[in-house]
């Protein structure tokens, strides 16, 4: 079992994913983002994403309804029926399912964040979480039946409420749920790279068994990736690629070896 | 098996019609609009419902390109999820889809429009079609594990693009495909009226045998509502309720007779 991870920014070429799918003979589950229209469609209606400093000093996105209204239109309406149409044009008999859909992505909603306004602390309560639970039945009973789920944003929280999640927390979830062994992840960019603002530093090869290590060496955001990937493995997965969303083919290069491998 | 069609008006009480809903024990399949959704996201994105004259005189929605991806905003997005929530919210386990969604709705692209431009005659092809085909062995699967679908456009014409089309359509070929004996529109309005701007035209009861007579001797927007509801009924419809959409208890109100009775 395969999952693809499609990476939400404007340039990833969601047409070669689709056609270089359509040649895969194993089962595969789609999770997609939709950043680049979010932001797009957020900011033509005039609701630009919000953001919060928290005490602790982090900034993080404030998930009110009006997030949640245009996620609702941009994952599960505008890109979900966009890339299940280019499916069902190249053979693939997709279902575009948001996590709320059959309640396929259960998740917990955080517990809010502290803020300090004019002096006085508050915690501000958003629609966002972290996934927990997949309806593992309902994914099952569709692939088993030769559909490919195509799956994203909103998730659903404990309260039957429509949330914002990660989609690095819902692939690790997936890949435990319905036994993956094989991740490959499409992003803007050639592959891991050591050094982000240069396409030269792809890093090929990742041992998993390095994985801890790298993470206690590294800081910020490259902690935090080695982190993520970490736990796909202990998820279950066997081997993970990343590779160039961008490219004519990027799924037929990812499978060939090109990007990052790590297992 | 039932049929709750629920208008996509700006006055309709989502929130009553599903709370009603999860009181009822039979299986059932949700058809919604979201035209006040449409109309208002076009309008905020800057790209309003277009309309063309035909040589033969009919002013008819144009769908382009742009017109289908607020559709997939409004209708499988918005719309959409936030009834799948309601849903889950009062126990109904509900999943959304569009008609392109595992090839559910499968239709056939209308032909184009005739148009007169500079003196030219010239036909425009838009994405807008009929629905021909229920994918019921997808809906039955559903059904038959519990879930409750939630349907919209787009629809998925004979070459797998996503196409506008009408739900009285829909339902229609829906009655016909998931044998549904019970068919209940909730529109805004009290139910069937007379004289569509006189509320208290209401006709409480319309015997099905005489729908094809009413239609003989109507004209304008009453033949086409007479045609459709005939439709119906060769459909294998043996009752639809036609009820008011906006009231507090709309689905029980239908179905304890208030609104209009056709059977």
């Amino acid at each position: 079992m395969l999952i693809i991870k499609i990476g939400g920014g404007e340039t990833i070429d969601i047409k070669g994913i689709i056609s270089d799918l359509a040649e895969i003979k194993e089962p595969f589950v789609i999770v997609h983002g939709a950043n680049a229209s979010r932001d797009r469609i957020a900011k033509e209606l005039g609701k630009p994403k919000k953001t919060v400093s928290s005490v602790s000093g982090y900034d993080s996105v404030f998930s009110d309804k009006d997030a949640i209204d245009i996620i609702m239109m941009a994952y599960a309406g505008l890109q979900n029926k966009r890339i299940v149409e280019l499916c069902q044009q190249h053979g693939i008999n997709a279902i575009g399912l948001s996590g709320i859909d059959g309640k396929l992505i259960q998740g917990q909603r955080n517990k809010g964040i502290r803020v300090r306004e004019n002096g006085k602390l508050k915690i501000l309560h958003d629609f966002s979480g972290k996934p927990k639970k997949i309806n593992s039945e309902l994914l099952n009973l569709l692939l088993k039946n030769n559909y490919a789920p195509v799956l994203c944003i909103p998730i659903i929280d404990e309260n039957n409420f429509a949330i914002n999640s990660e989609n690095d927390d819902i692939v690790r979830v997936l890949v435990s749920a319905i036994k993956a062994d094989k991740v490959i992840n499409l992003i803007e960019a050639p592959g891991f790279l050591d050094n982000k603002d240069d396409p030269d530093s792809l890093v090929k090869h990742i041992n998993k068994e390095k994985l801890q290590k790298y993470e206690e060496q590294a800081q910020g955001r490259m902690k935090r990736k080695m982190l993520a990937l970490r736990k796909l493995f202990e998820s279950g997965a066997t081997e993970v690629i990343i590779s160039d969303g961008r490219a004519e083919h990027p799924v037929r290069d990812a499978l060939k070896g090109k990007g990052t491998i790590i297992k």
